[in-house]
């Protein structure tokens, strides 16, 4: 995939969303659209849609739009997920729960196959009588045995923020690729394991940003 | 804060993660903060960072680093966060009860202040019995009043994704200047309301990605 290593970080999330619009036009059955209908629903606007696409080369055909099925292909392969990510969750409060139940997840071929708790018998508790039972809540002792055969290579953390960098550490050593972090603490990564640490603070002061610029 | 309007949006998010970093150092009394201190507890290089604080002049002192506080406050300046925010929000599930209770919101001057469910009543069993009871969980229907009343600014959106666009629509008919939205539907505001969806799924292409190339 080197062929795309330089595509600006701004695109690269742009690209994302402009996949789930993708997806969502699927839906309604959509075949083609224009940089203007995806800039519309993407709330970003036509030049920059067409200009991030072009980083990939040609692929709409002028005064047609966009193929949806096909972009939305090129997309996945871009962003690399054109197959199944496996994934654990680690911390099973309200945050772990909402992930357990995000529908978006297997759309997108993101699996949750693992996850762990301190307090597992307490989990199942409040989760099955909330929202099913989507996986099994395992004790966070059996962590690194399970990921390694259930095959998972990216873990995220929903535990408090005082656990987690030991959780960190404990996915590492587990071998995972990549960790996703919602806890409020920075967690730190050795290189050869990508890390997004994504604060919610972050989110607010971003649109607050906006709104008063 | 017109002067500030050409930062780039990557800059901006960066900026954020800076200001989180900054907060933590000062909790552990530090004074003063080199670049390659920054970069290393933020995961960007040291030259980023020199050129993300360039855009708003000079204010490190060369071999001495930045001082904390100072920075602090100038990075809180630039994003708009030097004065309180007060929030709702809307749907009280796993996400929203997680989000009522993020400790970090307060540390950075973001002050939930209403709560919404279209079910309180079940909404205040699980919650007080889970995290307490951190502000009262009102009914859908009051909402345009109590935000009038409590001067809310911004709309956090934590309903199913069936639910978004409808909330979204009270949020801006109660003249809330921003909105984020957390479900996986993505809304659309008119121009004057500034929006953020934020999708899991985009955290997770994104972690993908970098994980790939």
């Amino acid at each position: 995939m080197a062929k795309y290593a330089k595509i600006p970080e701004a695109t690269v999330r742009r690209l994302s969303n402009y996949l789930k619009c993708l997806i969502d036009l699927e839906s309604r059955s959509e075949k083609v659209a224009s940089s203007a209908l995806i800039a519309n629903l993407c709330n970003v606007n036509a030049p920059q849609v067409r200009k991030d696409f072009a980083y990939f080369g040609e692929f709409g055909i002028r005064g047609m739009g966009y193929n949806v099925k096909e972009l939305k292909r090129h997309i996945k392969e871009i962003l690399g997920i054109n197959r199944e990510w496996r994934i654990a969750v680690v911390g099973i409060g309200n945050m772990g729960s909402a992930l357990l139940v995000y529908k978006d997840f297997l759309k997108q071929n993101y699996k949750i196959v693992a996850a762990f708790d301190i307090v597992p018998e307490k989990v199942i508790g409040h989760i099955s009588e909330r929202v099913g039972k989507p996986v099994e809540i395992l004790h966070i002792d059996r962590l690194k045995e399970v990921i390694k055969a259930r095959n998972v290579e990216i873990g995220i953390i929903t535990t408090p923020p005082g656990a987690a960098q030991t959780v960190a550490d404990l996915l590492i050593d587990a071998n995972v690729k990549g960790i996703l972090n919602f806890s409020p603490a920075p967690v730190k990564t050795p290189d050869h394991v990508k890390l997004r640490n994504l604060f919610f603070t972050s989110a607010l002061d971003n649109l607050v940003y906006y709104m008063t610029n």
